[in-house]
């Protein structure tokens, strides 16, 4: 969900807090939750140091986002979002189960969504295609934020288990960056097998699968 | 990462705690690192509910897991060893975030792993791909896990922003798992390509990309 929390638009529309979630992270859920620009600065010098961290958190997240998804074509946008949203991310990965249960009522995170929806309809996507995409990425993006937030050193093998050990050796430095990436370039490369599929299935000019072309099908609301 | 803390295996190597985490779920990291048979009884019935969840959940896990990792050929047993391992922690989406970034050394856990990287590299993966596609996985199955525990209705559109719903009614019930389904699918596509690429550049059979034989380059310690 790409972001689920940030500054509405003046609209009073409030996430007025948790129906939902992790009973140890409501505290820091309530904050996040309810930043609104109308009371944003005084709130924020209420906050205890770790609110302060998530609702920050949030707000890179929401500028990084934001320009991420104007990239053409889909898949360049879909990558760099992808890469932003675990960097910003894995600097605080207490906000990152909170976000993950939250309902997204703040019109700000509503618009990114609208925006990411539409870059993938006029890439070419069928409609049912679309959302299942975008969450599996970010299932996959915050999944990779907590691990970047795990040790290098996350095994400790012994003689009977030598080969986590040897397999890591292997890799070398940056073990969460190498699965972020391989990951990643999976997910990139089954969403442009999936748009060739879309396109033979929907009427399109029904081409190999390749970057989207960035036109096409925009549906208005 | 498989599972990460689990019942020893009469050696006394106990988790000793939290050297980097997440600070709010400390009190549950300090119960679920701690689990041995020695003390397991006695310790689980002086922790809180929500302590004994995720010891349980954990347990319930490692069983599972274990299972998985015996199947044939490789790619079966990816496959159900990521719904499994997805169930099982969807019901305790708090010991997540603890599991994924509190280092592996229970002798039962470390065998599990030592079973995973086995199996890749007996279906011929390259010893580098083994770590990044095992974590890559687990990041994806993590994250999928806390989606799992958000509410089905994620997102409140409104009239400005009016693609998601459009987007998500297209799904229908069950928009974790059509993502789950779809990002799943991804890595297990992924990974047969690699394999076939890795087979091609080490002298394997160099035959297309297909599930793993189950023979071959077993590597002892």
């Amino acid at each position: 969900m790409l972001v689920r929390v940030g500054p509405g638009e003046g609209e009073g529309e409030h996430d007025d807090g948790a129906e939902h979630g992790l009973g140890e992270s409501g505290e820091v859920r309530g904050a996040v939750a309810r930043v609104d620009p109308a009371e944003d600065r005084g709130q924020h010098a209420l906050l205890g140091e770790g609110q302060r961290v998530a609702v920050d958190g949030v707000k890179v997240c929401e500028r990084i986002t934001d320009d991420a998804l104007r990239l053409a074509p889909w898949d360049r946008a879909l990558e760099e979002w992808a890469r932003s949203y675990r960097a910003a991310f894995a600097a605080h990965p207490r906000a990152i189960p909170l976000l993950m249960t939250t309902p997204v009522r703040a019109p700000r995170v509503l618009a990114q969504y609208e925006r990411a929806v539409e870059l993938l309809l006029a890439a070419g996507f069928a409609v049912e295609r679309v959302m299942p995409l975008l969450t599996g990425l970010e299932n996959l993006v915050l999944g990779s934020a907590l691990d970047l937030a795990a040790p290098e050193a996350m095994w400790e093998p012994t003689a009977r288990t030598p080969l986590p050990a040897r397999a890591l050796g292997a890799v070398g430095e940056g073990r969460a960056d190498a699965a972020f990436e391989l990951a990643l370039a999976a997910q990139l490369a089954y969403a442009r097998t999936l748009l060739a599929a879309d396109a033979d299935a929907g009427g399109g000019p029904g081409t190999e699968a390749g970057p989207g072309t960035g036109g096409g099908s925009r549906r208005g609301g």
